[in-house]
């Protein structure tokens, strides 16, 4: 997949506030905005859903099942298609159990709280492994991005009682602009 | 602003599975994700602001202050700062009221229950008029979106109590499909 950008350059068009990614030849703005991750913590009598990356970023890292929503779909539809992907899995969403904005890369994560409709789960193509771990057994130094910590923290706060309004980042990175911890093969090098 | 778009084809890119808007001439990969609506309903001792649309879609019907989310901004922010545009208007954000998917155009709207932090609020750029309204006189006939309906009824249910899990879209339109209503001006051509 190629991603040369020659032609684009920023510039504010006219009649905007800000500058836009514009194609120097044919005026095309590419609209950035904020992408939106759908995503679910999924409990199996207590135990969690954990898939292992296989792709980049964080590849070898534990995570939930979420990824970037796409159009013509809706948030609930999106993560449903997440889990299918990553986990073989049919979940059944019980509700928003968080939202956080990750404003470092321009994100927006919509998280469900879930379970398995059927018993059945295994690695997609872009999970190395999946596995419910005991909330003891949870890999919390091998965990892919600092979202996945929230959330687990936050749906074992939520326990199994009616979710209410959906928590938000915690306050001690309250933008989500906190970088990334480097991967072992980063801090290794 | 233009927006000829003639060099950019859909194709699937390499390792994908779907069609995605490219550059034919350097290969850049344009990916069309979801966008973030971010707004408010404002109540001031049980009325309601709504601001009149400057600007098209559906100029010179009501609307709550809300509009796309940025880059670099959290989900608050873009809130905040909707107000301030539309309405001249500082916020309060007591949480979040609904969060609604828009299938038909590929939008996300998340929309926060808020007050005034401070007494003032004016029209901006983008509104004709900004007025506060007591429910029985609000202009059901002349919402600029079925969003806005939506959220007002759900403003109206929540009361002033906790907020809850957010509400999602009606039953009669789960997925955001419905099409637009004509605008005065289409109705009559």
């Amino acid at each position: 997949m190629s991603t040369a950008m020659a032609q684009f350059v920023r510039r504010i068009p006219e009649g905007e506030d800000r500058e836009r990614l514009t194609c120097n030849d044919c005026g095309f703005v590419a609209y950035e905005n904020p992408k939106i991750v759908v995503g679910s913590v999924v409990a199996v009598q207590g135990r969690i859903l954990l898939c292992r990356r296989a792709i980049e970023p964080r590849r070898g890292f534990w995570t939930i099942p979420a990824g970037y929503m796409e159009l013509g779909e809706t948030v609930e539809e999106g993560a449903l298609r997440e889990a299918r992907e990553e986990a073989c899995a049919d979940l059944r969403l019980d509700g928003v159990l968080a939202i956080y904005s990750i404003a470092r890369i321009g994100q927006v994560q919509i998280l469900f709280r879930a379970s398995l409709a059927t018993p059945h789960f295994a690695p997609g193509p872009e999970s190395l492994e999946v596995r419910l771990f005991d909330w003891a057994e949870i890999p919390w130094d091998e965990l892919a991005f600092p979202s996945v910590h929230w959330v687990l923290q936050h749906w074992r706060e939520a326990g199994e009682g009616p979710l209410g309004v959906p928590r938000g980042n915690p306050p001690a990175d309250l933008r989500g602009t906190t970088p990334l911890p480097p991967s072992a093969a980063e801090a290794a090098a």
